[in-house]
């Protein structure tokens, strides 16, 4: 059934991968699938990591030549205490347990997405024979965040005779670093150092610091031997090993309970904390926390799950993206997605706009609290995001970080960084379309109003009327190939909207609660006029209109380079960005991603589908996809503009792009926003649905070769099916009260009688 | 009278500006105007610094993020073995001669222009009522230019008892690091270790050697005592004293022989040869050495001198503007003239466009071995500049690095770094310069057309036809704040010259010397045809225009910027680049300094006057001159465009710019650009002269306030002197055979006879 990923590699490559894509998580706590007693091959450069999503250590930043702003310093994911350990010698000569391709009669690796747990399940033979069986099963507790438990039991074969298991907890640990790879750090691989080390009772407790943010965060280990063992504790400087012994002669079983607390989201004794979740935990047994994971997955997969009928590989895909978005997304105002999530290193473990455009939109269908956990993130950070305007040389405003952790600026590239101005338009999006989903004027008021009033400042504050038309200039859009332009469509439209919004929140709430309202106009000073400012630039931005093309050019300069010259650049110069300077990139007609064409996805209205069509056609041509923020993208604009193959063969690039390493770079991790990419594709895309205010929309097709797909959606409180096969579409109205909604453009009332049944429609 | 520069201060401020100030040079050795004894107040951090030009240290340049084709590495001057030190006690209790305020009885201090040496006289006080005087003088010898001499007198005023001279040589050396200034090194202090010190008969011997480019230098040091001194050499790890005692009862002396030698100039044996160069001088004085100096120096000036009647204040710094030219440029293949001269470490003793821009005109009128030498050197690099050009993709061509030592790009940031590809083509303007000049065709077949064809090169590599016309997109003009622009209004004229110029020494050289040249042809891979397509690009080269406001915008969408709120700007957010985010600059018309307005000056018959004259004053309205290289543009185009007071007022901001520190860093070494262009602004911009294809070209008239001026030209082998007063101009042929040249625009025949005579014109 497709609901395990399942994978019996061993080569350096695979494993590297399988590390990530094996990765469990629950928004807080992440651990990387690494092998508990480590690779025999001692060639491979593991990447063993463990994480707290905003865990993160503060690092300078140098500069051959540092400028005014340039950020002093970034923040960095920080791989913390490695309790993943557990090593196995059996025999009297100790033989170790290790997995090699000669030693392995049978071998077994799943990752459950239903179950919520990986495991291996091993028949090994050891080089002098001796022949054990070895079920390794790992979680991390989707319901108590601090907890990461191992559960292993070993059980002879063809012999009886000595075994001793030494379980570790590691707190010398550093991170991955390669300085050939812009998308990996160059360096800063040790911030953490063990500031106690101690067996406390039953448990080994220990606890890191990171250098510079004086971050701290603690581990507390306790194990459970079933059988008759004699262990020993040893903690030592950095690390701490419980080593337990004992004649084989029958199954024996071992649970690793690891409980990871941080001054984050605990309060300073952390480890007393910790014990304090442990002694929580003693009731339960690993069994039972399965239970607890099952239980929790069958709520998320009934609000989430995508079937696609009859095409295995990519049901395996759709389900795996989704439980690791899953995984991934935080859950307090610390935190957020990380474009790798909790499953790698890549860009530092920061946070990009990939949530709001790529990650957020699935949420806010499946799992509207999550989506509104995220919305609160960026709230929280909305002060550094002033400053940050400030430190720009705007009077006012708020200017979102193109990448961070802990809410300022980290990149130290701003052409595409900090330049990526639409940042904070996407934020302010995001704030729309929570509110079209959710028509929720407290948050609109308590939160949304005051991010959408920022952020249509910044446009204020760099934009300029010149003709007639408000023009922005000197930002970069989405495609990182072309930088530093004026009137990127992009950025333009996606401002106009956050400026429309903005000055239409301002009517709303005066409506809607106009005592509080004022409050926070006298806090923000924020008045009338200014309000009719914003919707008259709104109304006066440029949208950058070829006439001779028909399409919306991406900046103003744009058509007017020369096209890259796509014949003579060979298979092994791709992606282009490792292996053109910048300056060549920009100079030509090349597109990295979707940037004009996400630009009609996101804002549709804006244009018209002839536009819209010509811009695709165009932008396809040259656009190389080096992102993996894109195919997802050209799918839905293929979907909505009638390109079925297209929209078919783009899906399957993001279906299993990590599942399958498409991109060359799943070592480092997941591509998150990808993986929302893969639900957007086919909820957006296929099935056409839209959130307007005219409130939910679905124009359903079916893909070529497809019988049938369904899937759920969440809305205002309803939780709907969406079952799509050739005699037609049927919508299933499963909780809440009836619901108009709009099925290829006409008005329908979805009843909880009966499901609203129609023929598909072109 | 205004030959000297004298100054006595002793603050903090004035004593790191008179480092660079006094700074002595050959071309090859600088030497920075530090104390010999150091300073009294200890706080002062001095710049204590001796450099040998080109003479590097290779570092790694760390980036945030990396991306493709950013230079690895880049080279930085070193500072070098410290020869400068003699420190002096007096009286039984040894008091330490230092210069304090208190002890000063009389003090002048003098930088010789005339003579090529410095001095310091000295009555001083001791604490304990001694009265000494001392008198240091200094030079860096033309002549020998390996030599670097301090003679110092000390004569007993009102006391007869002991004296201790500690004469040192020191290895153990540093450059000087400042992380908040971008135009200063942040780190990579320490770059130089001591491989020998030793003392060797009556020389004392250092040999350092850097870190990573394995260049060796050594110092070779020869004390001669003049008196009955007792002497003691002393060669520790790092570095040598020379300890020397003698009872004072009246005047004694001290000459202290320094020679530097280096693996760049010299063979391996630094040492070796550096005691035959001081067994070479044995037979010499210091007084012999001197009257060397004047000798070379009565011929600089010969040919170089400018004499503004009436006026010492900017007498005094033309003249030392010009001195200063003379003591920084290189005169060997490895060397050019760093932005900062052989004066300081500012910009790390990188070579930039400011050479052939703003110095090698100076060069070419004065002294055209020196401006061919610079010729030399850039020819001398032109492999790098071919392999450059490559890893920034092009197929073929030569890019010059916007920065460098030894011919790699050096430059970190290359929006205002590599991205001024208008580097090739100020590079190909001086050998079209020189050509001009000289018409020398055996040059221009052996060194100037292959720069001139690979230079065309890369305009075909990177530039496009567009509508008919052809563009250049995505490069960085001279104006720093405005980066990354399509139709670059200087970049596109200068490439066009460029061009047309590749494809008529083509044409010329095919004529000159058809074989050697067919053979130059075949070693290039140039045809007929490929020069053919160089003058159709000439001729069809985008020039902006705008036809409202009949300018030349600087690129295509400058003129749709926001202008820079002026206003609002106060003084102290002054340089803006100090002060503002890059990102926010490149937003608005703001100019850091003269781009179109330069390129008018360069090529002027390009556009109509009446272009020209708008352009100026558009764009001096939003120019900050925050850019030392801007004011004497100004100054020529407001002569040309007839803005008397401009043109005066223009010309003082450059005549006087480190003497009065008005840029407020001249600590960091002087400004070798702002410096030749003092004398452009005289000689082409008061005196109006040209070098044309019609020869050379004068329209003289004289600033308001001014009663005469005169300078020199060599043009041609003649050497003329140019006479400006009320009564009119004097034209006379010092040296040389009889000359056509065109003074306002008719031919007039200058004959040994008499001089040409002329009323002024407007």
């Amino acid at each position: 059934m497709s609901w395990s990923i399942a994978n019996q590699g061993l080569s350096a490559d695979t494993l590297l991968n399988l590390e990530s894509i094996f990765a469990l998580g629950n928004g807080y706590l992440g651990v990387r699938g690494n092998f508990e007693e480590g690779y025999s091959d001692k060639e491979i450069r593991s990447i063993r990591g463990t994480y707290l999503n905003a865990f993160h250590d503060v690092i300078d930043i140098t500069y051959g030549e540092k400028l005014f702003a340039f950020p002093g310093t970034q923040q960095k994911l920080v791989n913390i205490i490695d309790s993943q350990g557990i090593n196995i010698y059996i025999g009297e000569d100790m033989e170790p347990f290790a997995l090699t391709a000669e030693s392995v009669l049978a071998y077994e690796r799943n990752l459950h997405l239903d179950k919520g747990y990986s495991e291996r399940k091993i028949h090994w033979k050891s080089p002098s024979g001796k022949e054990l069986k070895l079920h390794f099963r790992r979680l991390v507790s989707f319901t108590t965040r601090e907890l990461f438990a191992i559960h292993l039991t070993v059980e002879p074969v063809n012999f009886t005779g000595p075994i001793r298991v030494v379980s570790s907890v590691n707190g010398d640990v550093s991170n991955y670093t390669n300085p050939n790879d812009p998308r990996v750090a160059a360096g800063h691989s040790k911030r953490l150092s063990v500031v106690a080390c101690e067996a406390r009772g039953e448990y080994v407790c220990l606890e890191n610091e990171t250098m510079a943010s004086a971050l701290r965060t603690s581990c507390v280990t306790r194990h459970e031997w079933a059988g008759d063992w004699q262990v020993e504790t040893q903690a030592g400087e950095t690390d701490a090993t419980v080593t337990a012994t004992t004649s084989l002669s029958g199954p024996l079983s071992l649970t690793k309970w690891n409980v990871y607390t941080d001054t984050l989201r605990h309060e300073q004794r952390l480890v007393d904390t910790g014990i304090q979740v442990q002694e929580s935990l003693k009731h339960l047994s690993f069994e039972d926390m399965l239970e607890q994971q099952k239980h929790y997955l069958a709520d998320f997969w009934k609000r989430s799950d995508v079937v696609i009928e009859n095409d295995l590989s990519l049901q395996e895909g759709i389900r795996f993206n989704l439980y690791q978005l899953l995984q991934s997304a935080g859950r307090d105002a610390h935190s957020n997605i990380s474009a790798k999530g909790l499953s790698g290193e890549g860009y530092e473990g920061h946070y990009f706009w990939d949530t709001e455009i790529y990650i957020f939109p699935v949420f806010l269908m499946t799992s509207p609290d999550l989506a509104r956990q995220l919305l609160l993130y960026r709230y929280s950070k909305l002060e550094e995001a002033r400053e940050r305007a400030k430190e720009m040389g705007h009077a006012q405003g708020a200017l979102f970080p193109w990448r961070t952790i802990s809410g300022t600026e980290c990149s130290s590239f701003f052409p595409s960084g900090t330049a990526q101005y639409h940042i904070s338009a996407d934020v302010a999006y995001s704030y729309i379309q929570y509110h079209l989903a959710e028509e929720d004027d407290a948050f609109l008021l308590q939160y949304g109003a005051e991010v959408l009033f920022e952020t249509a400042r910044l446009w204020m504050e760099i934009g300029h009327y010149y003709e007639g038309k408000f023009h922005i200039d000197e930002v970069t859009g989405p495609d990182e190939y072309t930088c530093l332009v004026n009137n990127n469509y992009y950025t333009n439209v996606m401002a106009k909207h956050n400026l429309k919004w903005a000055a239409r929140s301002f009517a709303r709430l005066q409506e809607y609660d106009e005592a509080a309202f004022q409050a926070l106009c006298v806090r923000l000073h924020v008045t009338g006029p200014e309000a009719d400012s914003w919707l008259k630039a709104a109304n006066a931005m440029l949208l950058p209109y070829d006439e001779k093309l028909g399409i919306n050019p991406q900046d103003d300069t744009f058509l007017r380079k020369a096209v890259w010259d796509f014949e003579n650049t060979p298979p092994e110069k791709h992606p282009l960005l490792l292996h053109y300077h910048p300056l060549t990139l920009y100079r030509y007609q090349v597109c990295k991603q979707a940037d004009t064409v996400l630009a009609h996805y996101l804002l549709e209205d804006e244009q018209s589908h002839e536009t819209i069509r010509k811009s695709y056609d165009y932008y396809e041509q040259i656009t190389t996809h080096d992102s993996s923020l894109s195919s997802c993208i050209f799918s839905i604009m293929a979907s909505k503009i009638g390109y079925k193959d297209k929209a078919y063969n783009y899906f399957i690039e993001t279906a299993r792009l990590d599942l399958d390493n498409t991109h060359g770079n799943t070592k480092d991790g997941l591509h998150l926003a990808n993986m929302g990419g893969t639900w957007m594709a086919i909820v957006y895309g296929f099935a056409g649905t839209r959130l307007k205010e005219n409130g939910l929309s679905l124009a359903p097709s079916l893909p070529t070769g497809w019988q049938k797909y369904n899937f759920r959606l969440t809305f205002r409180g309803r939780l709907i099916a969406v079952t799509i096969r050739e005699e037609g579409v049927e919508l299933e109205l499963l909780e809440g009260e009836a619901l108009e909604l709009t099925l290829y453009g006409q008005s329908v009332t979805l009843g909880n009688e009966k499901p609203v049944t129609q023929a598909l429609q072109a």
